[in-house]
Order: structure tokens, then C-alpha cells, then sequence
């Protein structure tokens, strides 16, 4: 059985490793601009390269006629999906990932749902903007943004006037600033045959848009959190007769859940799971699509992942024990995110401190 | 960083697919009858295929270089190391592996380190070693077995007429048979930095010589078992530098260890800890052979494997929520491994019934 997967990045990379055990056969599309990033999975299946000009058939041909197709991220050419749905299941649906796509399409899903989000504007005048969410708001392009790129922080009228001399960016909304307390994110798996399991809560911190750890499970939660989180991702998953792999990332404020974004995809905020859980999201994911019954998500321990961002060479002298580096191969940039390291204690305690020396060593 | 392998077969393929997330690049020699069997890790690195009579330097060349090169199996040629050691380490090193390469050698180290083991002769006619062996005994070809080939009981007269009539054999040794009460194996790694860690015992079940099933840790251990094991392997490790992972296989006679056979790599007995272990054997003979600290090997619940052997297709429907399959993509041939299912439970009742349960399915 062979699984096509849109996209050649790291999650890419990890959900191909995580199902090659299991006897299966991957290959990959590299679509627009992501020529230099191959090498993330250069060896472990097939890399075609596709342009929207090119045959869609023969490109399904060039794939070897995968079982099943899936996504390592929401900016997919929504058109590539639905015709390569002609020759083969798309996991998750295309309609889910058109959805996520789309922070407008995802917004009206949300409050459709009745799942709490930002109040927020489409496509209005800044100025309207103001009047309905106040100020401090943030612009976000509707489909061009991940690691907080394309997204204006409007603090003051200067930065409304800024906005406006942008000139054309595309759609956008504008939300209303949450002045949250911590951020935390909730992984699910929907499987073919509809069974739902939940990773455990957890908490993110992020440094200029870019994720850079995270704590799992997330500590001293609010009583009702971890439910509200687990049934606002049944209700979107159930809703879109989702399968596979769901991240959510949330603001709490007040003690409450506040929906910030979906990815309808494994997450970054979820690496901890390859040695945190019985079973990874990678794992489940490919268990998922491939209509596999789910592995286990119980928790091995008190987890924690730092990214690596930007730094040159794997940090082969930190690796400890404990803890489990996994590079992604992929050319040094700039804060580029290059691999991160996994930690995995039996307390609290011990999570904090090693992930603490680790930083202190790293930099 | 590169690791050259010495053999393509499953060991091969889930050393290199625990050492990929580390950024680690392989490569494989596929040397004498094993051309048939490169799929085990096609895609996983670049391949060589090798023969005696050809230039070991163009080899090294053709490997790209590796850093340090390992074995999956104890049958190489050990000119081929020591010539190879020219260009790079070579680990666990040659005289470690010529050791147990041999069983007489074997049996001479286990002896010299004072490490209890079956009473044995050397090339003696088979009337010779029924004088002092008894009967039955066991004749083992000196450097051509493994899964219980190339080996003869000889219970009666009969058997040892039939054995004078096998014609050259090449060096052998006999060894008394041992009345055993259990079947256990030990695995223990050792660093570069001389750290050693042990993996818990390990119960084996075997099925005309070939392993079917372990259990980890072993069940209602007698007291000093552990600490027995543990210091024999220690010794030997010490005494061969070694470094990477070790297996020792053992019997339990009158509630002591006898040990039975040696085997200078990863081992089928500790494929359990793939989702057992906080770091799998795998992954910690990559440390080991790369110089890197060691991870730790702490259980992560009651684990169990089951060998999938000359099953057509890989058992899909059998995955359960804590069982996980590794195939490994080689033809199907009666008997042959193809595969294992690896199994983690959080009591030792519920290990034995998933296993049941799964062997009742599979038959």
C-alpha cells in the first residue's frame, strides 16, 4: 500500500518514518517553490515535482498510484486535491483542508459550531476594523500566513495608516487582540471508522509567531478545559467526517478555551508525542488515512520539545539520556526550523530542569 | 555523519530507520547471497553489493566513507573489517565480532571470563564427546548457524552413524544437552565512553531453533537471575571493549543462568523494545557506535513480541490500539521473518491476553 503525501517538508519526513515500519510505501509532491526542501525526504519514497500548469493524471501516475492522499499542509492547491480525488481517496478531506485553508472559511466554521473564537472583520477598512474590535487588533492574511508571516500587529493610528499603504495583500481578517493567559493546543485522530482519541492538552510558547516548545501535559489547567477542547475538535471533526490527524491551537483568557487556529495536519505542537505516547500522531495519522485502527495516545511520562531554529549543525553533544534529537536535514537558515529535541521525564520536576540545562547549553 | 552497515537485512533497516531522525546518513553491503534481499532497506541509503575477490577500498569509496561502519550479523568476513578498519572504526570491533563469529572461540572467552556454559568438545568424533558429554548432546557447525540450522541432536547410536555419514561438515563442536527450564536473552550496551546500560531479561520461546515469541521483562525471576546475567554480559563487554549493542542468549537450569550463545548485535529478543523502551536497542546501538550518550533504557510498561514468520501479507487487521506492526518488505517465503508485532501493556494479564488473542486470530 503506498501513501501520497502534498508536500516535502519535516512532517512530511516524520510521517513517512513513522509508517515505513508498518510495510508501507510513501511518495511525495513538491509543488511550488519547495525544490530546495527535498532533501528532507530525499530516500524514503518517490519526489515528484508539479507545477499547476501539469497534468494532474500523469502526475498520480508519477505518484505510483497511491492508495490514499494526504496533506503536510493547509496552503494545498485546493484544485490538485480534487482532481487527484478522481483517481484515489484524499485524507483529510478536501472540504477540511479548504477550510483551514481559509481563516475566513475557518472563522464561519467555528461560529457555526457555536466554538468560541476572536471576534473579527473580513476584508473591512481598518478603520471599520477599530470600531468593531478596538484597538490593540491583528490583521491576518486569510490564506498566506504560518509562523506568524503575513500577520500586522494595529496597535495605533500609524499603524492603520501603515496597513493602508500596504497596497493590495489579498483577503484578510482582523481579529480582536486576547490578551490570553497561555496558549495551549489539543491534538486529535478521527479514524475511517469514526473512533475519536485526544492527546493531552498542551501548553505552547511561541517567540515571533514561531513555535518554540512545548510542555505536555500542560500544568494546572482550569476544571472543564480539557473537555471543552475535546468537544470543540469532535464537533469540527464529526462535522467534516474528518480522518486523520486535527491540531487546534487555543489562547485560554479567563480560564476559558479560545479557538485561534486549526491545522488539519500533524503539528508541531505534537513532536513530543514520538516519545511522549504509546503512540505518535505521525504513527496515528498514517494509521488514520490508511483506515488502520488508531494506535494508543496514553502518556509515557511528563513531556517537553524545543525546537531548533536555525542552528547550523544537530546538537549531537546535548543529546542525553532523555532526550531525542530529530533533524530534518534541511539546508541552515535563519531561524529555519532545522529539527527539535523531544524530552521525556517521569516528573514535572525533572522536565523542567533538563529542559532548562538544555537551553542554557544551546545558547 | 555516516554509518556503514555490513548486511541488508531487517536488523539493518530498523538500525537505519532509528538513526534517520538523528540526521544520520547509511549505507549497506550487500555481500554473498544477499542480492535477493536488499529491499529490507532499499530507500534507506545507498547500497553496495560486494564480493570477495573485489577491491575493499573501492568499497570504502563506494560507501561514501562512513565514519564508523557495524554489523547486523556475525558471519562477515573478517578480512573485509579489518581491511575496512584501515579507513574507519569499525564497531562493535573485528576481534568482538571473530568472537562470536566462532563458537569455539566463543565457548574459550565464556570459560577464560569464568561465565557458566554447556560442557563442550572441539572437531572430536561424535563417540568421544558421548563419552564425555552424555547422551543427548548437540553438535553445532562452528561458524555456519543461526535459527537453528547446521545443528544435529544426537540422541542415540543411531544419530551419531548418521552424523559419521554427513561427510565434512567443516569445524564443529559439541555440547552437552541442557535440561533448561526457560529460555532468557540479556541485551546490554556499551558507549564509546564506556557507560553500560542493561535491558531488562527478556523470555524467549523458540519453535524448531527459529525465536516466536519473547516476554519483558521475564516473569517471577529466581533472586541474583538479573545480577547474574548482568555481570557475565559486563565481563565480556569489558573484556572485548566493546561497544554497541551486545545480546547474550541463556537457559535457566535449577534456577541459574547458563549461557548460551553470544551475538554482537542487536538482537531479535529486544525487538520488544522498539515501543517498550524509553530508547530502543536500535537507537541505542547508533548512539553507541556514533560515539553519542547513551539513552535510557527504562521499561515503559509490560512489553511482548511476536515474530511474523512466512505470512504472506503484513497482519493490517491485527493492529490493535497497543500492538504495533514492523514489517519488513522482504519476499515471502515459508518460515522466513518477515516481520513482528510488538506489544505494550500496563499489567502482565493484559499483555498475556493481547497476545492470545492475537496468536488465536493469526492461526
Amino acid at each position: 500500500m503506498r501513501v501520497g503525501i502534498i508536500g516535502c517538508g519535516q512532517l512530511a519526513r516524520m510521517m513517512a518514518l513513522a509508517g515505513i515500519p508498518l510495510g508501507l510505501k510513501f511518495s511525495f509532491v513538491a509543488d511550488q517553490g519547495e525544490d530546495t526542501d527535498i532533501s528532507c525526504v530525499e530516500g524514503l519514497g518517490t519526489i515528484i515535482s508539479w507545477q499547476p500548469e501539469q497534468s494532474i493524471n500523469q502526475l498520480y501516475l508519477d505518484l505510483l498510484e497511491p492508495s490514499v492522499i494526504t496533506v503536510e499542509k493547509e496552503q494545498v492547491d485546493l484544485d490538485l486535491l480534487r482532481q487527484l480525488n478522481q483517481h484515489c481517496e484524499i485524507r483529510p478531506a478536501v472540504n477540511a483542508v479548504g477550510v483551514c485553508k481559509h481563516r475566513y472559511n475557518e472563522k464561519q466554521l467555528l461560529s457555526e459550531l457555536d466554538i468560541p473564537h476572536a471576534a473579527y472583520t473580513y476584508n473591512a477598512p481598518p478603520e471599520d476594523s477599530e470600531k468593531k474590535l478596538g484597538l490593540p487588533f491583528v490583521i491576518k492574511s486569510v490564506d498566506q500566513g504560518y509562523d506568524g508571516k503575513n500577520q500586522w500587529l494595529i496597535k495605533t493610528q500609524d499603524d492603520i495608516d501603515s496597513f493602508n499603504q500596504l497596497g493590495d495583500i489579498g483577503g484578510y481578517i482582523a481579529e480582536e487582540w486576547i490578551p490570553f493567559e497561555r496558549e495551549v493546543s489539543i491534538i486529535a485522530v478521527r479514524s475511517a471508522s469514526q473512533e475519536i482519541l485526544y492527546y493531552p492538552l498542551t501548553e505552547n510558547a511561541h517567540e515571533n509567531g514561531i513555535l518554540v516548545r512545548s510542555i505536555s501535559p500542560a500544568k494546572q489547567l482550569e476544571p472543564g478545559l480539557v473537555d471543552s477542547a475535546q468537544s470543540y475538535i469532535k464537533r469540527i471533526m464529526e462535522k467534516e467526517n474528518y480522518i486523520g490527524v486535527l491540531a487546534m491551537e487555543c489562547f485560554v483568557n479567563d480560564g476559558k478555551i479560545i479557538v485561534n487556529e486549526l491545522a488539519p495536519r500533524v503539528h508541531n505542537s505534537g513532536h513530543w508525542t514520538q516519545s511522549g505516547s504509546v503512540t505518535c500522531q505521525f504513527e496515528n495519522h498514517v494509521r488514520a488515512v490508511t483506515g488502520l485502527a488508531l494506535g494508543s495516545v496514553d502518556s509515557l511520562g511528563f513531556s517537553g520539545m524545543i525546537n531548533l531554529l536555525g542552528t547550523k549543525e544537530p546538537p549531537m553533544s546535548s543529546i542525553t539520556s532523555r532526550s531525542k534529537l530529530h533533524w530534518y536535514n534541511k539546508a541552515p537558515r535563519p531561524g529555519r526550523k532545522l529539527g527539535h529535541i523531544n524530552f521525556l521525564q517521569s516528573s514535572e520536576k525533572d522536565l523542567e530542569d533538563e529542559m532548562a540545562a538544555f537551553s542554557g547549553q544551546a545558547t
